[in-house]
């Protein structure tokens, strides 16, 4: 491998690679890429909808069980084998040589979590190997091998992962994550028509975002924080996309040096909210709601709690619209808590500005709820970090809220 | 593993395991096996065709080249890893302990002849450690790693391969392969309405056997029959089928100490026949004749010379009747071979007579002969080996040709 040349790893994910001819596609695109003089490293998820059709199967066939989870791993994992193997071969057709290699052949090792193992360590001898013998690399995603020798998913959106740590250990230039969207976005298109993609972005704040529903795995962006890998989010489908850059500010050049303060909003519909009226104002009285919905899978989104009078007081918090019934069951068969009244309320939804720029600075929060005022929109929860603010509104007044908080921080104009 | 247990092998082909639901009822007869308090070991092929449409989708990927043999390997082996995995899942739903293992992990390394690499050696450390826990053991058949750490694949219908490897490797009292079928014939039923199944036969006829077609692969009979394995041939599908017994004579006790002559007729419809007349009589003129062949991968069966005169010989031989135009097209270009006239004959067919007993006994191959000729059948080439006499007829006599032997050598009387 010529370290004079540039090195990219390349992640292309289901949608990308959803039938033949995708697949042909994107075999395309990487050659083309490889034709001017880079060393490529391609991380590719399963073709489409294998993974899920691969769980039903499994789910058929486990009976009244839940199927074992090393088994579901050695299973779904065949899926990015095979989307691996395939684009070796379809580049390969192109002309350009190329060479597949599943999770453990790239030498990635996980614990032992089947379902969502955590990267314990990378050797990149394999790889930087088939690199300096001219070869593309394409490496299965989502995968890695314990030390016991099993093999293990990295959980749900895992490739990206699989993308970033490689990068990392190949120190390559550049991560870019293609996908179905040109790029991210000041606010959903679908919501606010004159929404832009967005040009940088911190780590920070993409991981905020992340969390907050952008279609990125948060661990992938919190690998790439901790290894300084400079990613790129772009477009599969459209070539003229520019894509939005991902790294430090520090990164970005001067004509960073006027940052934005707010980079984007970002939304969520189909939220619920559950409230406990009269809860015992105790010490673990919160850990004690939140453990049994922990345990079901159910992660909890927004929580407020009210200031306490005569010892009791009331707690707030939300939930994916579609766990609004179990939240319920599970919370109303709870012994730990006692409380006066349950209730809930489904057809809400989330709106949160986020920006490295409001912290330290006051001012963005009124500024939002002004907007939003403005708009007609009524405000149902707040919550807030060091760079977001977030807001439950009512689901039909999320485009509004949208609009109107995109505009307040004259984010159409990038 | 308590080795005064019956240990077991058992291998379930791909028509076997073609549907979700045949898939649940080779689990269900694991099971019931298992709970007779049996240790095993099952080897499962792809599900149904699993692998020929992987070929299809390589082939239509890698354009105008063929897709490299190692990126088939990577491909075509992930068949094995999603039934294996679905098999473990099965058993555990059934309420079994059980594990799959990938050909790797069972401990199976090969040559780097990707697409039929040999099994170089076998480490059954982790499949006796599995065991041991009381586990029922799922290996993926069919593969291979490399030393280089590839994934190989062993050829087609190898899958019988890794069970009697593994058999040997922990020295498994049988090696259970079941088919569609209830067993080796006497002939072919639809042939001969009256054949009965084998009830054991020796090593060396089911090689010869196997290499005649019937559908068995003959490096497994041969291993099977360098390492002892016993074996036994029976139906997924039939539950009262006993199945064809394979080991060595002495093993097989004194209901066989009278044992019949022959074994069994055995047929393959579409032979074609192709004659070189005129061709010169020297040293080295077969082998330039069957080079070309052999580097096209075309196995050529029967081949027969006549006695020379003036320095000039004939040499007819047989190929698969699909074979035969690209044959008459290859041997004409050959400039290494001179001779007068090339003759083409198709619609040819092969029976022969398969038996250990007929060892320094002739006699044989002048009642076949006679069977024949009684029957009417005109037979158009010869030939013998130890334990076998095969002649060339007529594709429309086969059923009146494989009908006469099996009476004439009472077949039907096992």
């Amino acid at each position: 491998m010529n370290r004079n040349r540039q090195l990219v790893v390349q992640k292309f994910g289901g949608s990308s690679l959803a039938t033949e001819d995708l697949l042909r596609n994107v075999a395309e695109r990487v050659c083309e890429r490889r034709e001017q003089g880079v060393d490529i490293v391609v991380c590719v998820s399963a073709m489409g909808d294998t993974t899920d059709e691969l769980l039903g199967l499994a789910n058929r066939l486990s009976g009244d069980r839940s199927p074992s989870p090393r088994e579901t791993d050695a299973l779904i994992s065949t899926g990015e084998l095979v989307s691996a193997s395939l684009m070796g071969i379809a580049i390969r057709g192109l002309g350009h040589d190329a060479i597949s290699l599943s999770g453990r052949q790239a030498g990635i090792r996980t614990d032992e979590t089947f379902g969502s193992a955590r990267i314990a360590s990378i050797d990149p001898a394999r790889v930087l190997r088939e690199l300096e013998r001219g070869r593309i690399v394409v490496v299965a995603g989502f995968q890695g091998l314990t030390l016991a020798d099993d093999t293990t998913t990295l959980g749900r959106g895992a490739s990206d992962l699989t993308a970033v740590a490689i990068s990392a250990s190949i120190n390559a230039d550049l991560c870019e994550i293609y996908t179905d969207v040109d790029g991210i976005f000041t606010a959903d298109p679908r919501l606010v028509p004159n929404a832009e993609v967005i040009s940088h972005i911190g780590y920070e704040e993409m991981l905020e975002m992340a969390s907050l529903g952008a279609k990125m795995n948060p661990r992938s962006i919190e690998m790439a924080a901790v290894h300084k890998v400079p990613m790129l989010i772009t477009s599969t489908f459209n070539r003229d996309a520019k894509g939005t850059k991902i790294n430090n500010f520090q990164d970005q050049g001067t004509d960073m040096e006027i940052q934005r303060s707010i980079t984007s909003v970002v939304t969520e519909r189909s939220v619920a909210r559950v409230t406990l009226h009269g809860i015992e104002d105790r010490p673990g009285i919160a850990a004690s709601i939140m453990t049994p919905l922990a345990d079901a899978g159910i992660s909890v989104d927004v929580i407020v709690q009210n200031v306490s009078s005569n010892g009791l007081t009331d707690m707030s918090f939300t939930v994916g619209q579609e766990y609004l019934q179990r939240v319920a069951e599970i919370t109303s068969v709870n012994e730990d808590v006692g409380y006066t009244e349950l209730g809930t309320r489904d057809g809400l939804a989330k709106v949160s500005i986020v920006g490295t720029g409001m912290t330290n600075s006051p001012g963005y929060a009124a500024r939002m709820f002004r907007a939003l005022a403005n708009a007609g929109v009524n405000i149902e929860m707040i919550t807030t970090s060091e760079i977001r603010i977030t807001c439950i509104v009512e689901q039909d007044q999320l485009a509004a809220a949208a609009k109107a908080i995109h505009s307040e921080f004259e984010l159409e104009t990038v």
